[in-house]
């Protein structure tokens, strides 16, 4: 076996905390391939220069580069027919492009806003330059002004998880009755947090998001849950039942 | 049959233009099952008082009242398991929860506040202290200070578009390879737009959701497209290609 992620790494390699690479691993643990990890800078970008982006997951499957976490969620599908679907109908397929773009789409500013600072101070010391241009120019501010504030970012997220609270109000898994690569997704946007605020940003647990977190966290051999993260793991996510609206 | 909808009206009682009514509608045609409707105004709370909310979408089903799009959806599959089915499975189940979810939270806002005006000038004269007085407390400003306008509506629209863009660049349908009950939670929202605006607030179909939105149109006999319009109906999105995200 020859399989190895490209996965993000802090200034202490054991930090992993992209969300497309969170992804991405739980799609290898969901289809049972074994797989190595590299750590891998955001400055690293001629190490993956094959892929023509600068950016990870990026898989080399046994001599075969696979680059974007949506790309490689199809590519296990059609090269592991045999081994458990990510995606196993129509539906779920559109499910799981709906979530992943709406994690891109609406919970990623909010996140990236409230981890800013966060993630310039755990990222390696060669990386910090690149982070506070990338992201300043990304957000239009210093980094130091456009950090949210906690209570802000709790309020923000509490609201925008909505469509999934109200889903997992009615449905076990994102995905229906059985977990599947729209639950990877939003784990990955969630562990992003977990792994790198140094406290808890979310606190409680009597919500479906919270509940539907802890069961993500131990699927696969509780793998999620274990990796390092910086403040010891603790997320908690307490968010308000979903309103009805008509 | 005995089968009446309370379907929320305008001022002219052929304009119906709540976005709860139309996913009904749709429900209800998507199932094969004939309806009456009856034009309902905000104020006539009394006429469905014994569902306990003052809001349509009702349903009279041969006596048994109905209320709550969501639950008038569950409604008609469990009572009717052998028309065509709103949600075929776990993944489209969860999916129709998500989207009609996000139509609420996320677009519903927008379209609130592009159409706070248009509305306020086809509601029935009766409706129309009511409309305001709950309008302004909802959005905490004078109707014509909370009024989006064209240009910011259309731009916050396709940003907030942006889930659905990408799901139907990979999908034929909301629900995957048929239209289910998720595609008829974003047509209801989109034909509020389209029933209500004098003028079309967005230009353009070159996109995979504005070709999506011209199929539903012509679903079921084309029921969507023949309802009167304030504007003669005319609703075409143009959006943008989604962008990759890793």
């Amino acid at each position: 076996m020859a399989r190895t992620l490209y996965d993000l790494a802090a200034s202490n390699p054991e930090l992993r905390f992209s969300p497309f690479c969170w992804r991405t691993k739980m799609a290898l643990r969901h289809k049972g391939l074994d797989f190595d990890t590299i750590p891998w800078r955001f400055t690293e970008k001629e190490v993956i220069a094959r892929t023509g982006e600068g950016r990870v997951p990026v898989l080399v499957d046994d001599g075969r580069w696979v680059h974007d976490s949506w790309q490689i969620a199809l590519y296990l599908d059609e090269a592991y027919p045999d081994r458990p679907p990510l995606m196993r109908s129509p539906p779920e397929r559109a499910m799981a492009r709906f979530v992943s773009s709406w994690c891109d789409q609406v919970l990623h500013p909010i996140l990236r806003s409230a981890l800013l600072l966060d993630i310039y101070n755990l990222v390696a010391d060669r990386d910090r330059a690149y982070f506070r241009e990338s992201r300043e120019k990304l957000v239009g501010a210093p980094l130091e002004a456009a950090t949210m504030e906690g209570s802000a970012a709790l309020k923000a997220l509490t609201q925008a998880l909505q469509p999934a609270e109200a889903t997992l109000n009615v449905c076990r898994w994102l995905a229906g009755d059985e977990p599947g690569y729209a639950d990877h997704c939003l784990l990955g946007s969630l562990q992003w947090a977990r792994v790198s605020s140094p406290q808890p940003i979310i606190i409680g647990s009597d919500s479906a998001v919270g509940r539907w977190f802890e069961r993500m966290l131990d699927l696969f051999d509780r793998y999620a849950r274990q990796t390092p993260t910086v403040s010891g793991g603790a997320l908690d996510l307490h968010l308000a039942p979903a309103v009805g609206q008509g």
